[in-house]
């Protein structure tokens, strides 16, 4: 009589985990383990964050309010509104995490069978967000060959039936480090418009643009305000991933409406984290410009080593701090376990994400990774200098 | 096209904030508000949680582990074994808040249209939780009469089909105070285990027993370590509620392996959250006893007062801080929002949590409110006063 759910069968186990024993072993054997398979920036949180919590005078700390503490949403609201997204502290609800503002988004707009569109390859929590609301993800495969551009009309058409209930974006995007243009957005969003669709809009990798133009956002697509659900998260804009504060912005009322009941089921988010990004919103804009430098400079570190990799394939990312490459290796799952398993190199190896399990259709991903370039320059080279060695010693490699 | 989900429609308002509009109205009257309506305790935190943020080296707040902070989980092992709940830090995984944990629990053990049995009147957010997993929760009714005791092992198998996945038991008792005795928690757990059942057992007052014997936790049941899953949390125990912080504990190692993959997809529970509660482990007895002294003598504050107003009916909780009594009032909804719409004494008015939405049966508890005894002895003695007085005025009374 004592069975777990179907859903606790079916929930997915993490790409970006699965081969953590496989790690835990090696260095146990004492081989030092880079990690570029997961989102864990390694950059310093900044400095108005963490004097926040460590400078707070809380004797008590009580619930927040179910919506978030008040002062923080209305100075979230003047940093949107700062980048042109003019919201109200009102059409704001901090959320634990952008990954709770995806669920509960999709949770207050969809049924279950409902169908939500999605580009793969995908962030792969998208699959337990999806499955915990009973929602099936329909996948719109982007390729490596046009560098994961964003689909045409015809194929979103192609794909929507009357259980369509949204699409959701990531741009910049996990895993592919692709930013969409404006003309790409506003495509996307005509297609929403024409069928009624909800825009989920995961934009937590807004700061991380590496190109001239300013980011643009659903939530600047005029005539769409009822449409778009934008996701946020300060996880990664202040390299705060532990402090679980994300929100939910949309100028949709029934939707708010709907996100606050199930944000009062369970009851707020963390007061302390609250605290943190309340005080990140002082983070000068010096260190965004030492952040981004940062990261395109390590982008450049890593695409030139693989570049000089024979067999590799890697667009060039414009955004987040991923790339999806394709590898000279019969299945990348293999290889990224006999990186752990079996290969050293000076007593090192890499860890790096087979991109498989971001996709949705079977078959596709199967000798491409996800590289999360997280690492500081002489790591990443060193960790690159593994990778080259490893494609030429890997027993499956197909060169 | 743009709808909201049924779920979204569906999702109950809470009956301790529904009445908040009228409570921020009167306040801009000038009305001074009691609020009994939320277990929110003014007790201070004690030191060595609010300290240890305080004091956090932490310059870069990464993702903790998704099973929670190795060394918290340790701490937490010791602080079960010391109440004689002999698990090991693996059979632990921390979660945001004692509501995770059960929305977790549930996830992991029911499929949609499953049943879990609950002692009416019960917490009104295991609605939401059971709505979130299409969970259908079924009631049996306890009666103010008999002191909210626990059912007879007959009215259990009464309730009992083949979609009945378990039983929640919160003990001591949201929102009635009731504390179960060892016997009748021996008498569950044979039913539990005849019956093949799931126990999801929601101890998050047990520092608040009012007893001199020990809490007996469904943990303590010989031979029922496959059924029970032991739902905790900090919030109430250190007035850590704004930290989220709560777990889940089992020695079922199937069912900790499916909350783990649950765990993962929402990526872990806050880190400063985390540290405050591995804080809170060092704090000494002094503060527990300090903490019971004061609610024993706010309930009994509360109890003289309740028994001397007439035609009203209150048992003698022996746990957390909480009673449902029966007022001599048509309508305790409609009462309730009369105390804040048009009643004041003295320029002051109480807010209560009318507790028909604490009962899942239709019908009852309509003339019942839970009474939440977390304010300081004269703020009682004036919100009772205010109580007192209104009973005598409200045009609805019965007397």
């Amino acid at each position: 009589m004592l069975t777990l759910s179907q859903k606790a069968q079916k929930m997915p186990a993490s790409p970006i985990r699965k081969l953590v024993p496989f790690a835990d072993e090696a260095k146990k054997r004492g081989t030092k383990v880079y990690h570029l398979n997961i989102g864990q920036p390694d950059i310093i949180s900044p400095d108005q964050a963490l004097d926040a919590v460590k400078m707070n005078k809380l004797t008590l700390v009580e619930y927040p309010n179910s919506a978030g503490i008040e002062s923080y949403r209305k100075g979230l609201a003047k940093y949107y509104q700062n980048i042109n997204i003019n919201v109200e502290y009102t059409d704001i609800n901090i959320t634990t995490g952008g990954s709770e503002a995806l669920q509960i988004a999709l949770a207050v707009t969809c049924d279950p069978d409902d169908e939500v569109i999605v580009m793969e390859p995908f962030y792969t929590n998208y699959n337990s967000f999806a499955l915990q609301n009973d929602v099936k993800l329909v996948p719109i495969t982007t390729t490596i060959e046009t560098g994961f551009a964003l689909p045409s009309v015809e194929e979103f058409e192609k794909k929507i039936t009357p259980k369509t209930k949204g699409i959701i974006l990531c741009n910049p995007a996990n895993p592919t480090g692709v930013l969409y243009s404006k003309e790409s957005i506003e495509k996307l969003g005509e297609v929403a418009k024409k069928h009624g669709l909800y825009i989920y809009s995961d934009e937590v990798y807004r700061e991380f643009c590496y190109t001239e133009e300013p980011h643009y956002s659903c939530m600047h697509l005029p005539g769409l305000e009822e449409n778009v659900i934008l996701i946020d998260s300060v996880s990664k804009r202040y390299s705060l991933c532990g402090v679980r504060i994300g929100c939910i912005v949309s100028k949709n009322k029934e939707v708010m409406k709907g996100v606050l009941k199930f944000a009062q089921a369970r009851l707020c988010s963390p007061a302390y984290g609250q605290i943190a990004s309340e005080g990140a919103l002082d983070t000068p804009q010096s260190y965004f410009d030492m952040v981004k430098k940062e990261y395109m400079h390590r982008r450049d570190v890593m695409l030139e080593a693989l570049n000089k990799m024979e067999g590799v394939k890697c667009p060039n990312p414009q955004g987040a701090f991923y790339a999806v490459v394709e590898l000279p290796v019969d299945n990348a799952d293999k290889f990224a376990q006999w990186l752990l398993e079996e290969f050293s190199y000076e007593g090192q190896t890499v860890m790096v994400a087979p991109a498989e399990g971001f996709y949705a259709t079977k078959g596709m991903g199967v000798n491409q990774v996800r590289i999360a370039y997280v690492l500081k320059e002489e790591d990443l080279v060193a960790a690159m200098k593994c990778l080259e060695v490893a494609l030429k010693q890997y027993p499956g490699r197909t060169l």
